[in-house]
């Protein structure tokens, strides 16, 4: 009989997940269960769709249903997966009003991740938003379309929280961004998030850090966002993005173990405790690749990765998960801001002796025209010169996102500053320096550790 | 008594030498000797000089005169070393009508490379040149000034002809370029160089492959350049531009061995087979880190690295050079075409069981405004599946350079492709993918090995 393989979840993990089931075993049979309309859907997309970038929500789509049914897979959309039995292999699933058993040879579980929901007074006001699904991106682009609001509150600096600002400023919005942490965009240094505050309040974003929301109540002529302690900030439409938690209510009911930040527990090949039972995603635990323990890092990068691993193995594959370092960029108007592995004070707090320098440098030749400064920071393990992190800040048009990828890729094989100055980079005068940034720092870096071990 | 390190050579080596020793040794004197009235200028940015782009040649300078000579440097400009006497460790210079003694406790010969005089006749003809000085660009911008040419012939599609193609072109001449090879820019696959004429083709500039040049002659009004083949191109300038080689024959009549296509034989150490003598830069032999022995590849960055170690090295350092994967980047109009580590061609060659996979990939995701088709090609070694090489042809603004360096980084460390396929690299929709065009390739390439080992 053909092997059945279902997985719960149509987003980045769950599709990856069934490609690459059908491309290792082209004989199994795949069902894919989603609750929404949506599959394999760029949700990062949703702040282009809401500015405007992007003309219309289904362009959204990496693959549309055709596209994924035509390789065999089966799609049951608007299916609530309501709960899994292991020891029958089933997953009850409730469509169209009907309750309904599925049966399954192998399960993978990419139920994701949900938006935190902050204890903040009115969330449920009208003009208040929330943004994690494709139907809440719908919901705000038609209240911005019908109603044409003036002033936006975002709430939340992180990398969606930028990207919304960005995108409601691009409508011709007047935005107030307001984060509870002491700079913008917590997951860099607090200098780089400073620095990118200052870019924010020069396009005209009014930034207020260290600042908590109580709530949001609704006046004569629109809503008033209040802070904590008393500040004040009127706006028309508010959107908040405090981050996600997995979302894993399916798979603890059924027995699945969770670990750190309540994900579920999976082994490298993305194994859950249950037999024939699998999890990616969101949803999940990661295993960090510096840390060598899990951590919870939801990405949509590290989704798709881990899916593929997930499907490979469901049908039979032996590929483990090699781990994350928690690699991401965001753009934010002319600006990229990236990571790689660890800041100094996460990786003193994981037990190294870390030290970071901190760079400036050009991108090119200053004689050749256009070049931009660069702000990079590298954080080095003081005892083994080893590299464990590194940031940077800068035009994206200065491929800030790939030199990042060049630490990703050092930070993984394990480089120390010594093999980053080795390393052999291109170079021309329009689009580099003999002497690359990343290398200068090495070379400051290199100093550093050795003036003061 | 102070130690004196003497350097021949102004060009990037050899101020690098000097900056490195004087930083590793503060105590130590450094003198620079150097022929023309130039030191660490930029060669690399001529084409923009000559283009107009970068407004006039002391921009071209990576540090002025003075800013050496500020950290204790002492320069000798207009300075002819004309022998070494290693028994007695002396330079013979000639300076201002004068023969002159440098005595030195440490040498290092960077003497670089000096354009190859291909066998066409006329090449002394007014309105001729080559380029590989600061002289030389500037005698080319000169005459471009002065006569105002309508039709230039550039003979040799490598890098500098490329970059000097533009260079005219963007003056509002009528380019052709000539080159013997089947495809332009040689140095990378001929599918890549045939893609890279289409695209000069689209830009006004004809192009003209397996095109040997026999003579330039004078005509009434010009210049008539004659192909082997009876093909005539007449112009009002050319410029030849045919490669170079090292420049080493100080070093040899002082008895410094030299091996591969005549450069001088240096250790990792940078060490020549003489005591007391190093030598670094476009003059040397370069070791390279995949074939792992010396091969012949002058090039910028290589003279940084060799240079900096060179001089560490001569004030009692113990620095190794890493060695160089030939990563390369040349600027053509909007696109950029990159290349790190071996062709197929080239790792056969070598005796590597060499495979490419050739892959076209978006640089972002398509929904977002602007995305950039990229040409990618991988080399694997079919045996190990480890990385060997990789190339690059797409538009600039899509960072080619930087993903150069994400694969120049992954072979430096001996990845395989599934290691690559593993790497946790950055992405934002409008500056990436979630699975990166160089996974694609390996991929693709990890489908073809398996497939047929």
């Amino acid at each position: 009989m053909t092997p059945r393989l279902v997985i719960v979840g149509g987003s980045d993990a769950g599709i990856s997940a069934a490609l690459q089931a059908r491309k290792t075993a082209p004989d199994v049979q795949v069902q894919v269960i989603f609750a929404d309309a949506y599959p394999n859907f760029s949700i990062c997309g949703l702040p282009y769709y809401i500015g405007g970038v992007v003309a219309d929500w289904p362009l959204l789509a990496h693959r549309t249903a055709a596209d994924i049914e035509a390789v065999g897979i089966s799609l049951m959309p608007h299916t609530v997966a309501e709960s899994v039995d292991p020891s029958r292999q089933i997953v009850w699933v409730h469509a169209g009003g009907q309750r309904q058993a599925v049966p399954y040879d192998q399960l993978v579980i990419a139920t994701g991740a949900r938006p935190i929901m902050p204890p903040i007074g009115g969330l449920n006001l009208p003009g208040v938003f929330m943004l994690h699904t494709i139907d809440q991106g719908r919901a705000i682009r038609g209240y911005l379309e019908a109603h044409h609001p003036r002033r936006a509150v975002v709430v939340g600096a992180g990398y969606i929280g930028l990207e919304m600002t960005e995108a409601l400023a691009e409508r011709g919005i007047a935005v107030t961004l307001l984060e509870q942490a002491p700079a913008v965009l917590p997951t860099v240094d607090e200098a780089l998030g400073q620095l990118l505050a200052l870019y924010l309040e020069a396009k005209g974003v009014m930034v207020r850090c260290r600042t908590r929301v109580a709530s949001v109540e609704r006046t004569g002529d629109g809503l008033m966002v209040h802070g904590m302690e008393g500040a004040r900030f009127p706006a028309d439409v508010v959107v908040v993005v405090a981050g996600v938690e997995p979302d894993t209510a399916l798979a603890k009911a059924a027995g699945v173990h969770t670990g750190v930040r309540g994900a579920i527990a999976v082994d490298p090949a993305m194994r859950t405790n249950l037999p024939h039972v699998f999890a990616a995603g969101d949803c999940v635990e990661t295993y960090h690749r510096l840390l060598r323990r899990p951590i919870y890092l939801p990405l949509g990068t590290t989704a798709h990765k881990q899916g593929r691993i997930a499907g490979e193995n469901a049908v039979g594959g032996s590929r483990h998960f090699a781990g994350s370092l928690g690699t991401q960029v965001v753009k934010v108007f002319d600006w990229a801001i990236a990571r790689t592995g660890l800041r100094e004070d996460e990786a003193k707090a994981w037990g190294f002796a870390a030290r970071t320098v901190a760079v400036e440098a050009w991108d090119h030749k200053t004689y050749y025209p256009g070049a931009e400064l660069l702000h990079l920071r590298v954080t080095v393990d003081r005892t083994t010169h080893r590299l464990l992190g590194a940031q940077m800040v800068g035009p994206w048009r200065a491929a800030v996102a790939k030199r990042i990828d060049v630490m990703a890729t050092a930070i993984s094989c394990e480089l120390t500053l010594r093999d980053l100055e080795d390393l052999d980079l291109s170079y021309t005068p329009p689009l580099g320096t003999p002497w690359d940034p990343w290398q200068i720092a090495a070379e400051v870096g290199q100093e550093s550790v050795e003036r003061t071990p």
